[in-house]
């Protein structure tokens, strides 16, 4: 079976809730996804939740790092959501500082604080 | 790998989408899934859109039916949004009438429609 990360629409925001580590085929597939499903929808923002992921290798961790930088390049805003310890860890210590990104505890904040950003 | 269906927690209502065909495995794993993370956030609302899903055999359309059939036991609301025409014909073909679910035809309108159930 050809897995694939479920992209939601709701309203003007993509939400992806990322729940399993994946592999290096869905991360891959995941970008294209997210972004195809951007442009079809217009989407003006996203979140990432990956709250349920508690671990994050270097791949995955590039892979993250892309979609977030081309999904500005597109216009959309991104907001990533419930970073564990262990995940951030990775993050800085591989040098993806993900800078341009609003970052936020859980999906309920993380989309207010894009539905605000969005309105300013 | 263990494929399972992402379910979010958006304040009190659980939102899931199922964007691909359910083999009869994955379908089991996200029943027991969702009735476990209704348990654990008595979450009072949730809300399975098929926008994506053109086609359902008989054994997913009663997994269907009971998972609705078990969160209201369990006390939740249910909406399905963004039934397909074939859907809908192999639903009632197979007699699952889906009686006490609200059904709405996408995910904004079915998260409007429960919140709205939920506050009266």
């Amino acid at each position: 079976m050809n897995v694939r990360i479920p992209i939601l629409k709701l309203d003007e925001v993509l939400i992806v809730s990322i729940q399993w580590e994946l592999d290096d085929q869905t991360a891959i597939q995941f970008q294209e996804d997210l972004l195809n499903k951007m442009h079809e929808t217009t989407a003006r923002g996203v979140v990432i939740d990956l709250t349920s992921i508690d671990f994050i290798d270097s791949f995955i961790a590039k892979v993250l790092g892309d979609v977030i930088s081309m999904s500005s390049l597109m216009g959309a805003k991104v907001v990533i959501t419930g970073i564990q310890p262990a995940v951030a860890i990775t993050l800085i210590e591989l040098g993806i500082r993900l800078e341009n990104v609003m970052t936020a505890l859980d999906l309920e904040n993380g989309l207010t604080k894009l539905r605000r950003e969005l309105e300013a």
